[in-house]
C-alpha cells in the first residue's frame, strides 16, 4: 500500500478552517484516513468541541504507544499583513504558508501518517493510540481533559505518550520536552477610599500600596532554578486604575500577574504566598486587597528514562541531533496526560507558531514522520 | 436708594445657565447693576470667554480696593441625584439650592451688592474695581489671566484684592486664605520592550519599574510644612496599562502624579527632582522613562499684615469669630492676581461647591454683604 503523504495530509489539514472552537473538517479527515487503516475512532466531543479518540490494536494493551496532538488553530490575526492564504498551504521555495503549518497540523500530519503505516506495514504486538483535540488553543477544558476523562471510564489506556507539538528551537531535532512549569494569573484589586488629590489625607490612596505590592513581589526571587527546571518567574502584565482625573485620588487600583514555576512550587503554595503579601501590605497601608487565581496547569516532570531514551535515540539516529531534554515554553495538553500516563514531547521548529505568515519546511514534516516511525518501531520491538 | 439684595441678586445669578465656557446672561445682569450704579464697566472677553472690568472711581488711584469672582459654574453632574432645579434657585428652610450658589455666585452677589451700596452711601476718595471672569472652573486661560492682562495695558490697577471664594470649612468666618500651594501634574511613561511572559529574560517589563518609582515617589516626604502652609503632598492618580493578554508583557507603563506643593518648592525644583528620580530608575532598570509636566500654579503667600488684618477685622466684628490665615485647599483666581497686587481670599462655607443639591445657607449670603461692606468701610477710613 502507498505510504501516507504527510505533507499533503498537512496541507489538507491547514485547508481546513478549524479556528478554536471549529472543528472545521479537521478531525473528520484524519477520521477517515484512520478508519481505512483499521484504526477503531471515536468521536469523543463534549460541550461544542470535538475530539476523536482512535486505537489500532487491542483495548488495554499493556503495550500501547500513544500520539496526542490537536487540530484548532489561534486565529488568523490580521489578515492584511499575511503575504499567502492563511488557509491556503501555498508551497513556495519549500515552505508551506499557513495557520497551523507549524502548531501543529504538521505534527498531526505526521504522527497520523507514520502509525498508518508502521501498523500496515509491521503490526505490532500491541495498541498504537491517537488522542486528537479540537481544543487545546482555547480554554482546553473540553479538550484533551474530555479524551482522557472518556478513555478513563470506557477502559482505555496508553502506556506511555508523545505530544506532537513544535518543540525544536532552532534546528530540527535540537529539543524535545520532558516536563513543562506550572502557569497561573493572579488578579489582584487593592481598594482604598476616594478623595479630592488635594487633600490626600482624607482619602486612602489604593495606587501606593500596589506599586509597593508589586515591586515586593518582582523584586522577590522564587528559586534559582532545579535539576531540570529553569527559574520560576513572575511577570505582572498590567496595571490599570482607568482614572481620567487628574485631581481625584482614586477608589481601586488592578493588576495581573502571570507566574510560571518549576518542581519546587505549587500553585497552591504560590496563592498562600501571594495572600501572605497582601495581608501584609493592608496592615501597612489599611488597604483591602483581594485576590483572585487561575492555575493553569502544575509543573510536572516526566524524569530521564526509557521514554525519553526512545524518543531522544529516534532524533538521534535520524537527525544526527541529540535533543535537549527541556521543560521551557509555555504548557500544552502534556499537563493533563501526564496524570494518566508518562509523557514527553517532540515536534518540529516553531519559530513561526501563532505569527502572521505563519510556516514550516516542507523537509521537516517528512523528518518528523520518518522519527515517529522510528520511535514506534523501536517501541515495540 | 434701596440696598441691593445679596439674596435676590444670588437668586438671579443662579438662574443664569453660565456652565463654563457659557456667559449664560450672568455678566450681562451684572453689568446692568453695576452701571446704574455709576460703576464704569467694560467687557473683556478673550477667545469666546466673557469677562467684565467695572470700576467706580478714578482710574489708577493709589487707593484702590479690588474684588475677584467668578459667575461660571462647574456642570451640573448627575442631574436626576438633584432633589432641586439645579439653575432653580429654590429656598427651602432658610438653604437656597442650585449650582453655583456656593461656588461662587452668592460671594460675587455680595460683593456687588456691598461695593454698589457702599460707594451709594459713602462715596470714598478712592477707587472700587470688580474683576469677573467667565472662567474659572474651566482653563482659566482666558479668565481673570484676560483682566489682569487687559488691565495691564489699559493703565487699570488695585492697591489690594479681596477674591471672594468660599473659604470656611465648618461656621462661617472660621477661615481666610493668605495664600495657596502650588499645584501641578506629572504623566510618566516608562517604555520596555514587550514579550511573552513565559520568557521574562527576553522581554524589559515596564511595570517593575513603574511600580518601583510610583512606591519611591509616594514614599518621599516633600517636607513637614513650612511657617504658613502644610506639608507639600504627592498623589498618584493613576497607573494604566491596558493590557488583556495575561501571556504578554507589554512595552509601555503610565502613571499620573498631582502634587500640591508649599513655598518650599517651585514647580520647576519639582520637574528637576522628577527628572532625577526616573534617570535613577532607567540606570536600574535599563528602561526608558518620559515625563510631561504642566505646573497649573505655584505657591504663593501673601504674608500676614495690613490685607489680611482688614479682613479678619471685619469678619471678627460681623461674625464672632477670629478667621484662621490659611494657605490649604485647591488653586484660585488668586494665582494670577498676586502678580498684580497682594491678595487674600474670603467667603461663606463651602462644604458642597461642586457636588449634587449645592446649596447655601440664605443668612450666610448677608453675612458676607455685611462683612465685605465693613472691609471697604475700614479700608477708605
Amino acid at each position: 500500500m502507498t505510504p501516507v503523504d504527510p505533507v499533503a495530509l498537512t496541507a489538507a489539514l491547514v485547508r481546513c478552517d478549524s479556528v478554536t472552537p471549529r472543528e472545521g473538517g479537521a478531525l473528520v479527515l484524519l477520521q477517515g484516513v484512520l478508519e481505512e487503516a483499521g484504526f477503531a475512532c471515536t468521536r469523543v466531543d463534549r460541550n461544542g468541541i470535538a475530539n476523536l479518540f482512535a486505537r489500532w490494536g487491542a483495548q488495554a494493551h499493556p503495550r500501547s504507544f500513544g500520539f496526542n496532538g490537536h487540530t484548532d488553530v489561534v486565529p488568523v490575526g490580521d489578515a492584511a499583513a499575511w503575504t499567502a492564504e492563511p488557509f491556503g498551504a501555498e508551497i513556495r521555495d519549500g515552505v508551506m504558508y499557513g495557520r497551523g503549518t507549524t502548531d501543529m497540523k504538521s505534527g498531526v500530519a505526521a504522527f497520523v501518517a507514520a502509525a498508518v503505516d508502521f501498523v500496515r506495514s509491521t503490526p505490532p504486538e500491541g495498541a498504537v493510540i491517537l488522542t486528537l483535540t479540537g481544543d487545546e488553543e482555547g480554554d482546553a477544558s473540553d479538550g484533551t481533559v474530555a479524551l482522557l476523562d472518556w478513555m478513563a471510564g470506557a477502559g482505555e489506556r496508553m502506556e506511555v505518550c508523545l505530544v506532537g507539538e513544535p518543540t525544536c528551537p532552532e534546528e530540527m531535532g535540537d529539543m524535545m520536552k520532558i516536563g513543562r512549569r506550572g502557569s497561573m494569573n493572579a488578579w489582584i484589586t487593592v481598594t482604598g477610599r476616594q478623595g479630592h488629590s488635594a487633600y490626600p489625607h482624607r482619602a486612602l490612596n489604593p495606587l501606593p500600596a500596589l506599586a509597593r505590592l508589586v515591586d515586593r513581589l518582582s523584586s522577590h526571587v522564587l528559586d534559582e532554578g532545579t535539576a531540570h527546571f529553569d527559574p520560576s518567574t513572575l511577570a505582572v502584565v498590567t496595571l490599570d486604575t482607568g482614572n481620567p482625573a487628574t485631581n481625584v485620588i482614586p477608589a481601586q487600583g488592578r493588576a495581573t500577574l502571570n507566574i510560571r514555576f518549576n518542581d519546587r512550587h505549587s500553585g497552591a503554595a504560590l496563592c498562600d504566598w501571594l495572600r501572605a503579601e497582601a495581608a501584609a501590605l493592608d496592615a501597612e497601608f489599611g488597604t483591602v486587597t483581594e485576590l483572585r487565581f487561575r492555575i493553569s496547569g502544575e509543573a510536572f516532570l516526566t524524569p530521564p528514562g526509557a521514554l525519553s531514551d526512545l524518543v531522544a535515540a529516534a532524533v538521534l539516529a535520524e537527525t544526527g541531533r541529540q535533543p535537549e531534554l527541556s521543560t521551557t515554553g509555555g504548557t500544552s495538553d502534556a499537563r493533563f496526560v501526564r496524570h494518566h500516563c508518562p509523557v514527553v514531547e517532540f515536534g518540529l521548529v516553531g519559530k513561526t507558531l501563532h505569527q502572521v505568515d505563519e510556516h514550516v519546511e516542507v523537509a521537516q514534516i517528512g523528518q518528523l514522520k520518518a522519527i515517529y516511525g522510528r520511535i514506534l518501531r523501536d517501541y515495540f520491538a
